[in-house]
């Protein structure tokens, strides 16, 4: 049997660094997604870039699947084992390897998460910015593509990766990249690897851009009659050029949920949640155009601070969203979804899909990155109901087909995994028998994560 | 023969729009860089996609050479024919296809030229901002991977390439991204075409991000007594999070050239040449902050305006650099070099490359977008002196080892093509294999642009 072949040998390579006890394999196996548990069989917790070559060369010998694994919050199955095998879990590896503060980069381990590393540069003026929301670590984020608030003003994991050390299929130890700021030498393989879901090999070192802490950050919150109205002041914010950090869109159904867990006292409105970096001028002068935007469209309640304490309770509040909406339905399990469409379509995409719900069984308080197009809806349903599950899966399928027709993604930034892949071939038509090419040229055995992403044959 | 049976199918399918003419082979087989000419055999002139597409399957029935070629700017050789075969010329494929105003993006075919797109986009309050000098076509661009004076605002292509048509090496029309701002659905084509050099396939279309053309814009100048001052005024501002849309570096024999090309009545000395986009309160701001920081670094005659005739002048100038350089030794032929190192290494490998420069029989000025770490020397030498090229290509060699051995690389943005093709393994290693496996996937007869960017077997 292959993959219990390849087991006996990692043990015997690597020894106690191999664990098949089964609370390790049964907690790799779960996500904080909606998929049914699938167990590796075993778990490995390397501590170098050596023993993940060494595993993977194992592994390629028998042919035996091999997931990459960080904190497992992922939302689309990216770590389920759906073929067994081996999960590389990489939380012994999580260092911050050299903060180079001149050349604004910082080498990390795949661990490592964002709220560690930017703890670790707290005293360097400088910051990691892409912020999903889940205190992912780097390596999953990388993998997965993420990007989150910031995106609209720091752009997404694929703008803020370097270079990247990779284990690739067959073992072997490679670069990609260099520490300069830019490059034309070649494919660009980092862009590559950065959302590739660990189907094409291991990352095992990031080299990550870093960027300034702004001087002064103000913050704000507006509440708008109906959501067009906030769509269209985001539009208009972002043709004026006004150079936001972030710019969230809630629901009335979201502002409710965060007065019941956060004691937020909002309206039963759709909201705005901006955040302006820069001088202490030039964010003041950030805030009051904005302002001037908003009133056109009718915000109210319109008010901007530059005090830390109220914009730290603001965005904890916005991470907690997720928490916040599943304790509004106590039991329920939660399908998130992620389109990503034109600006000019999110007013309708939106709108489309708040109607949809409404005329479901279930609830689905909608909130999304909207500088950037991306909104997801958060589908509560009862686990034990067949029905609700078959209601929200049929909810999310028309979503994709919505933000296909509009020339948009069916995913902003949670990646393909298992939740997707049944819609790659719409999306991407015969670039997505590209992909399966260049799976199969890097990863011939198919060990690389398999059933996730690309389909072979 | 191959090329012979291909030329004759070609003019078969497409009649005039295929040219054998010698005229058309020998403007093709050049370009602006020290390569010796490489013709073609044949020039096609492709109206649409359509039209490319019959014409690379013909191709790759006879496993003929297929090279695209936008107006000739490359400066690595890349549109050389160095293998014979049939040039795709796209100068009857340059129609701006669709702007999208609230969307922020265009939709190009790739023989526009950015001068060109912006032409188009002058009333539309956008702008397309990559920048790297030469008015070079957009699809030239994206195949180099091509950035330039703007990059350390704006990016480079990589950045601002949303999505692309290809003609893949057997024929496929093929589209790779969405029009929605960004997406993690599966692996980054749109990223893996973008510095390509048309080795993977050619770009039939491109969806570009625009940008909102800025309310205000101010320009300053100011003179350094050394070179390390100026790039130490660089970094300062970097780090102080001021947002530069430009900031050049010209060294003393640069100012000379223009002050004989363009009566600029600059003083011997390395200068800062930068620009600042915002509101107007904005750029007031960040150049008065910019000049605060200069007169630290002994910075001198710092002067900014808002004026645009002034700002023209002065980009003029330094777009016209390179043949500013050229006519300051009347006869003689350039290679241009082109790094990129982290910001820390900029100032040693400035001065390391002035002294060689100085102590070799050649002149060679020195410029660069020093925001990015990158910089070139524009080596002159009389091309009927074996013993001058030699120097220079010596000179080059040195440059590019300086470059890996500071952690840089060996283009920042003129691509491989055939001038850094022997310096790709030293900077990738096992990478670079990476890229043949790649290429070998996507294009098994090796019939787009062989010989470049990759070695097969």
């Amino acid at each position: 049997m292959a993959i219990a072949d390849a087991i006996t040998a990692l043990k015997a390579a690597l020894g106690d660094k191999i664990s098949t006890s089964p609370s390790d394999t049964a907690l790799h196996g779960q996500s904080e997604s909606h998929f049914a548990p699938m167990n590796p069989d075993a778990v490995a917790y390397p501590i170098s870039t050596a023993d993940v070559a060494k595993i993977v060369r194992i592994c390629a010998d028998h042919h035996c699947p091999v997931i990459g694994f960080g904190v497992g919050t992922s939302l689309e199955g990216q770590t389920s084992a759906k073929r067994g095998g081996v999960t590389v879990d990489f939380r012994d590896m999580a260092a911050l390897v050299e903060t180079a503060e001149a050349d604004m980069f910082a080498r990390v381990q795949p661990g490592i998460t964002r709220e560690g590393l930017n703890t670790e540069l707290r005293h360097s003026g400088l910051m990691f910015p892409v912020d999903p929301g889940a205190n992912a670590t780097l390596g999953g984020m990388a993998s997965t593509r993420a990007s989150g608030t910031t995106a609209v003003r720091y752009g997404t994991m694929r703008d803020n990766v370097l270079g990247l050390e990779i284990v690739t299929a067959d073992g072997t130890i490679m670069r990609t990249g260099t520490q300069a700021r830019k490059s034309a030498a070649g494919y660009d393989l980092t862009g590559l690897f950065v959302g590739a879901e660990g189907t094409l090999g291991l990352i095992t070192e990031l080299t990550l851009r870093l960027h300034g802490q702004p001087e002064a950050t103000a913050a704000a919150v507006c509440a708008f009659d109906d959501m067009e109205a906030a769509v269209a002041a985001v539009t208009a914010t972002i043709q004026c050029g006004v150079p936001m950090a972030r710019i969230e869109f809630v629901d009335g159904a979201t502002a409710l949920a965060f007065n019941a867990f956060a004691d937020a006292k909002m309206p039963e409105k759709p909201h705005l949640l901006v955040e302006f970096h820069g001088s202490e001028t030039a964010v003041k002068e950030q805030s009051e155009t904005f302002g001037d935007i908003v009133s056109e469209y009718g915000g109210a309640d319109f008010q901007w601070t530059l005090q830390a304490e109220d914009r730290n309770r603001l965005w904890a509040m916005r991470h907690n969203a997720y928490y916040a909406i599943l304790a509004s339905r106590p039991g329920a399990r939660a399908l998130v979804t992620d389109l990503c469409v034109p600006m000019s379509k999110l007013a309708a995409a939106v709108e489309e899909t708040r109607a949809d719900i409404a005329a479901s069984p279930i609830p689905g308080p909608i909130l999304g990155h909207v500088g950037d197009g991306n909104f997801h809806a958060i589908l509560l349903m009862d686990p034990d109901s067949a029905a609700e599950k078959e209601a929200a899966m049929a909810l999310s399928a028309r979503m994709v087909e919505r933000a296909l027709s509009m020339g948009g993604t069916v995913t902003g930034e949670h990646g393909v995994g298992l939740g997707k892949l049944e819609y790659m071939e719409a999306e991407h038509g015969a670039a997505w028998g590209m992909m399966g090419q260049i799976k199969r040229a890097l990863d011939p055995h198919n060990i690389m994560n398999p059933g996730k992403l690309v389909r072979l044959n």
